[in-house]
């Protein structure tokens, strides 16, 4: 990665125009706002461990884009179009390598094999894949804003219906999954700024989130950005806040949401699940259907990755001065799952999954009967 | 205040011989440790304010030792018994006003006021009674240390019995109470050190305590330091540890503890109450029965101290570079309460208070029951 030029001011945490890939360093945030020239998969494979950029949907998305700058500034490829497919194919791979519990990811490189393999079939050229391969990363770009807009819209309708006093919404969320965890617009808080529109929004609540900040960083700053009323708040200071009747709703986003609605999501997750169902307050999970993943039965399938220790023992995540004690164990899981007892509602881009009354999502029949409509 | 020598490893966070008090600064700890010197109660007030001292009962008795201190120091005082009594108990209102929500720092000042009143009833010479309140002051030092070491032994007994697995206990603590907040050996703090005595802790793990940090730069040092094993996680983290059946029991401290045992104690108390309580685990205060006001029926009453937006927008509590994004709201509150519905028992000096199989904790009658007993 090499430094790039000083961004402009749209929160656009991916810019690319094809041949070129810029990504918002956002550990920088909000203090300096620096993009990093991607040139290829490994720039992007060190970006997503160093979280340069961060948000399942961002993650996908910034890795499929970098492989598509990859190979559109290749000088030559010396082989048979399945050759190209094979070298599309363990690039992926590589690719998913640097973050294994993010679906989003994985997923797109399923997808993106699939398209490869399918032009590796018919086309007589390595390049003919190439180019397949690069205009499939740029839809998948577009595709996202869509898609969030979408849950914005559908998240927005069923709170106001849900809540009586419409006009009054107090939302709390986690984390950031704004238009610097997507492409744009954002999922939870895709929600949060499309309740504000509506005008049914008094305030947004949002989680400092440690150790990495991602709230008063990044969400704080989506907020004052958009000029949504909005108030910052420690992780632990939740629970005292539901119990004022400052919430009406909680709204996070998901790292990986399992076929009975289970929920991996960014650390404290479950904690706000837990204080949301003891106040009575409802708890919804915002995300793209791509975070589904029906193969897994639950959420005790998935694997929790661990973190540095220093993002608890330094400032700024790790990269600063020491705060903690020298010599203490640290226990810094970068997810935890929250069960679909705890899950309200799960708000997608094909409408909001429900129990509809039962104890269970059914969240594969869903997907059954919605795909095809966006 | 001035700066003083550096102090050394005993962790004694009040330095106090006749006529000098020095208060360890808990700001630069766990990288620095340095001692400042109080000359009178206007240091006492401002290191009081500034979090130089903290924990409910240090606060108290650094507070009663500073003015022992400036009256020592005095080079003359031209007044009656009576106006030696009258001054003192300006001080004395004086002090309590730099933590409105310290009980024990409110109950000390009546106390020594009784103590000073009665004095100049009879002393002759304001001297007089400024040597009673110089001993009486003395006398809380002492005591609170002996308090703590009854609250570690009842504390590590109760629990020991409770738990059937009595030789594999975790407990899960937050903030500080420990020889940095109290005169020596602690509360919650205290009970964990007397379970590792025992060999009954298998480890103690701390929380974070945002946003001062209280418990990854003061309770992981304390621990680091007795060589308890002893684990950091993230406030939000604690529930998903719970859930993960590493926590037999959460213990905290209390500021103050209304006559229903409603628990006023630092923000995230209650949330890791809620979390106990949703995981079927029993959490208990830890606290000098001088933490307990019999006039506040609830904790309703309880006033919460909003503190600077600056401890979430900066790091080090407010003390260093900025993290978070500029213009957005704060909600800080010091405290917060945690009903006594949530609370499994309140381990004091003379006991452990139960609901024994009701409700509610009887506590005014423990306190009739056990008076005069230690």
């Amino acid at each position: 990665m090499s430094v790039g030029s000083e961004g402009d001011k749209t929160l656009e945490a991916i810019c690319y125009r094809r041949g070129s890939l810029q990504l918002l360093d956002q550990r920088k945030l909000p203090l300096e706002t620096l993009y990093l020239d991607i040139h290829d998969t490994n720039d992007a494979w060190d970006a997503i461990k160093e979280m340069v950029v961060r948000g399942a949907p961002a993650i996908a998305i910034a890795a499929a884009l970098s492989l598509a700058v990859e190979i559109s500034n290749l000088a030559s490829f010396d082989g048979t179009s399945h050759d190209a497919s094979v070298f599309l194919s363990k690039k992926l791979d590589f690719l998913v390598s640097s973050r294994p519990t993010a679906v989003n990811l994985s997923d797109a490189a399923v997808k993106l094999k699939e398209v490869i393999s399918k032009a590796a079939a018919t086309a007589k050229e390595a390049n003919s894949v190439f180019q397949v391969y690069i205009e499939a990363a740029e839809v998948m770009l577009e595709d996202d804003v869509t898609s969030n807009k979408a849950i914005g819209s559908y998240g927005a309708s069923f709170i106001k219906n849900y809540l009586t006093d419409s006009k009054n919404i107090t939302i709390l969320t986690h984390c950031n999954t704004g238009s610097l965890a997507t492409a744009g617009y954002g999922t939870a808080l895709g929600v949060i700024r499309a309740l504000y529109a509506d005008g049914a929004l008094e305030r947004a609540y949002c989680t400092e989130t440690r150790p990495f900040n991602q709230g008063s960083r990044l969400t704080a700053f989506e907020l004052v950005h958009e000029n949504i009323p909005a108030t910052l708040i420690a992780d632990s200071a939740a629970a005292a806040l539901m119990n004022a009747g400052c919430v009406k709703a909680v709204i996070v986003g998901a790292d990986r949401v399992a076929a009975n609605g289970d929920t991996a999501n960014k650390i404290g997750t479950y904690n706000l699940a837990v204080s949301a169902m003891h106040h009575g307050i409802p708890f919804y999970v915002a995300a793209p259907l791509t975070s589904v993943d029906l193969s897994l039965s639950s959420g005790q399938e998935i694997v929790i990755e661990e973190r540095s220790p220093k993002e608890l023992l330094h400032t700024r995540g790790g990269l600063g001065e020491q705060v903690a004690a020298s010599g203490i164990s640290v226990w810094n899981p970068a997810f935890d799952v929250t069960p679909a007892k705890l899950i309200s509602g799960i708000i997608t881009e094909k409408g909001v999954i429900t129990k509809n009354g039962t104890d269970t999502f059914d969240i594969a029949g869903f997907v059954r009967k919605t795909s095809g409509n966006l």
